[in-house]
């Protein structure tokens, strides 16, 4: 079956998660694959994205836990925080998975190369290590992306990403984060916990765009209770460095803040600078993403990308999803498109957020009767630890087919939650098998099959009285 | 509508969950109702049953979140421990809820009777505080249960129920618990971890019988890393208090556990002594329990019971959709019988289980080809923190028809995930259904959609591997 024209039947660029559970399927079903990774194999997600992210996460949380321990009955002693340990342990253990990556590479087959490639022909790659050309039947990118800068933004060189986030020498006492997405959001919790002064900065009129008003606006409420300066409607004009070394971000509004370090998080870019795709006809779009159809394939024949470079779905999940599809797709005969309906997702913010599916305003321009069951309520924890923080619940049911067609969360283990709701909203189950589900007490997601009657509901998009 | 023959349309006897319940939506529907409680409006449930129990538990989980810290770069002081602090805050939270119950009860009209109330014939009802007699058109027994004595066993007047285990006035520095039910199992985890020598001795092979036996080998060994000392099949048979005050407690293969207390957790019993149940015909079956049909209905006419009085399901959620049946049935003129089928449950233990559907070993017996997805692994949070515990999770699939028909669950947040997987495993969605969502990342719970093939089959009963 192999094509022995060519050094290797599959050549993957780029070793994240998409790349390399695609080089570890190819190679399992018999094929020669390599894959080339300029950086560390693991990707953002393992190097500088979720899994770091959430092993800050854990750190900032523990300053509420020994907050939380008086309501009872515990005195702790005073307690300090060493940000170098964190980023050393971190480092460890983000270190032990990248071998397991390379460990699980190896053992199903892959030749490994620690490379950056380039796309030189429609089956020709050439890697700048070494400048040895290489031929290969099928090429898959799979070079992700990365923070976004922003050249126009005088300043913008002395301003740091995420990628830097995870590398800082020492916590700095005050941090400005330009952005209102997910990342910016989840920076600012980690740093405000760990006793930074922390301000966001964001062009929108409320963070988090695109996920349910309702969890936007109390997550805004929670951050800024917690001592997160926000302000919507805003941006940075120029970022000034002090003579002592710190800086200076000056507002469009006409702020001035005075800060350690100055963070962008405006969104991120595919990696596809330099890398040849002109060289192969693989055409990008405006955005420098690849262009791909719905099996993934690039414009070229046997080029194919998926993940972050292609722009669609920026998630771990979906490009392992998209790399499993290309696998049927390209190796088994069996063409597959991912399927990209009622993803559940997850912000790792403080109170986390956990969701799937239409958010009421989707709802409201899409059907025709909405219901909404709505719950606010206090976690039993912070009832006693006098906490003053609350958890909000609530699901978008369709009043014609009864669907639970939106589910959203914000509270502890909002991420895990939404994971298992995704199920039941994927697969369309009933606001009625929601209820004939029996209570698990006491639980906080037990609020979620006891909503009976709706909250309010919306006709014609327009807000009516349950 | 109402039958003025009679001082009330309903008088509901215990003030319990599924006793409120009742009573709260018989008012709403204008009936005339009473309910009578002789301790504490909120019944087990509130006052010594889950709430309080949970309230433990989380207190008994700060010293492992002191400990994880310093993976997390933490330097955390000597902390203390103050039980009686605990114990006053718990009292706080449990009076507001108790106030909640009744104001509930208020709003709703129903007349909120203070003494123990027992039956003296068919519609009638005697308050034993005034020796006052009441006419009822329905009378509902929600008396609740209480934990077992232990008569036949020397020195068990000097044993604690869970009962007593809320209102110690001082911790103990060791205790012996008997029992290997959920109760005895989440004490022992909530006294180990406060820092109390325990030992839990339980007459049969394994605790937590009739639990997926995973579960319960694998908790089994958690808990005994944590220090809990488990002796199986072997029981009491002497309890000697000591000249100083503390206990001696003989076992049946000989030990001797010196303790400061002995604690009987071996099962609860129904609460129909000196009821007057025979005075109205109303039976009770050999433990005690009211007798009761699919309807709730006792033997009785116009009487009926709900709860843990009549020994069905033990468990909150139960007695509550017990009592929203019943008034279906008695109020609606729509029968109603509860639905038993799939109910999803929690033991908050330490790690924590959830569970729903079939165990592998029911599975096993009546199923001819069965598939296990079984994932063990570390929760992210250990890996830094160095906290030696794993994670279980398990999908038990029906091969013949796809269906997931049990997931077990052992570690952080199964309550809460069982909660959610109850509505899907309840809905009966397939294997397919489950992988067909997409992962949320990085949480646990993205485990049990992750599963792409079976561990191992079942086939006629019998392990064949996958």
């Amino acid at each position: 079956m192999a094509d022995i024209q060519f050094d290797y039947d599959l050549f993957v660029i780029g070793g994240g998660s998409g790349g390399v559970r695609a080089a570890r399927r190819a190679a399992l079903l018999g094929k020669r694959v390599a894959i080339a990774e300029e950086f560390r194999y693991g990707g953002t997600c393992v190097i500088r994205g979720c899994v770091p992210k959430k092993l800050f996460v854990y750190a900032s949380q523990f300053p509420e836990a020994f907050e939380d321990a008086a309501g009872f009955g515990w005195s702790v002693g005073p307690s300090s925080f060493d940000w170098p340990t964190l980023i050393a342990n971190k480092d460890r253990e983000i270190d032990r998975l990248e071998r397991i990556y390379a460990t699980n590479l190896e053992k199903a087959g892959v030749e490994i190369l620690r490379s950056r490639a380039t796309i030189e022909g429609p089956n020709e790659i050439r890697l700048v290590a070494t400048d040895k050309r290489i031929t290969a039947g099928t090429i898959l990118i799979a070079t992700g992306g990365r923070p976004n800068p922003f050249p126009g933004l005088p300043g913008a060189e002395h301003c740091i990403s995420s990628n830097e986030a995870f590398h800082l020498k020492r916590l700095p006492g005050s941090i400005v984060i330009l952005g209102g997405g997910y990342i910016a959001v989840e920076f600012a919790n980690i740093f405000v916990n760990l006793g930074v002064r922390t301000t966001l900065i964001y062009r929108g009129k409320e963070i988090l765009q695109g996920f349910d008003d309702d969890l936007r606006h109390e997550l805004h409420q929670a951050m800024v209770k917690k001592g997160v300066r926000i302000d919507c409607e805003d941006t940075l004009v120029e970022v000034r460095q002090k003579a002592d070394g710190r800086f200076e971000a000056h507002t469009q509004k006409g702020h001035v803040h005075d800060a350690d370090e100055v963070m962008l998080a405006i969104g991120r870019k595919p990696n596809t600078e330099d890398l040849g795709c002109e060289n192969a006809g693989v055409e990008l779009d405006e955005k420098g993403a690849v262009k791909v159809d719905r099996y993934s394939r690039t414009t070229a024949p046997n080029v194919y990308a998926v993940g972050d470079v292609t722009n669609r779905v920026q998630l771990t999940p979906v490009a392992i999803h998209e790399a499993m599809c290309f696998i049927e797709t390209a190796f088994k005969n069996k063409p597959t498109v991912p399927d990209y309906d009622t993803i559940p997702t997850a912000v790792f913010s403080q109170p986390e957020i956990g969701t799937v599916g239409l958010t009421e305003a989707q709802a409201a321009a899409s059907l025709d009767s909405v219901e909404i069951y709505r719950a606010k309520f206090k976690p039993m924890r912070n009832t006693m630890s006098g906490r003053d923080e609350t958890m909000l619940v609530k699901l978008v049911v369709d009043a014609g087919t009864r669907k639970v067609v939106g589910a959203h969360i914000l509270g502890p283990d909002a991420g895990e939650m939404s994971q298992l709701l995704g199920i039941a909203v994927k697969a369309g189950l009933t606001k009625d098998q929601f209820d004939a589900t029996m209570a698990v007490h006491p639980t906080a997601a037990e609020e979620l099959v006891t909503m009976y009657e709706p909250t309010y509901r919306l006709e014609k998009g327009e807000r009516v009285a349950a």
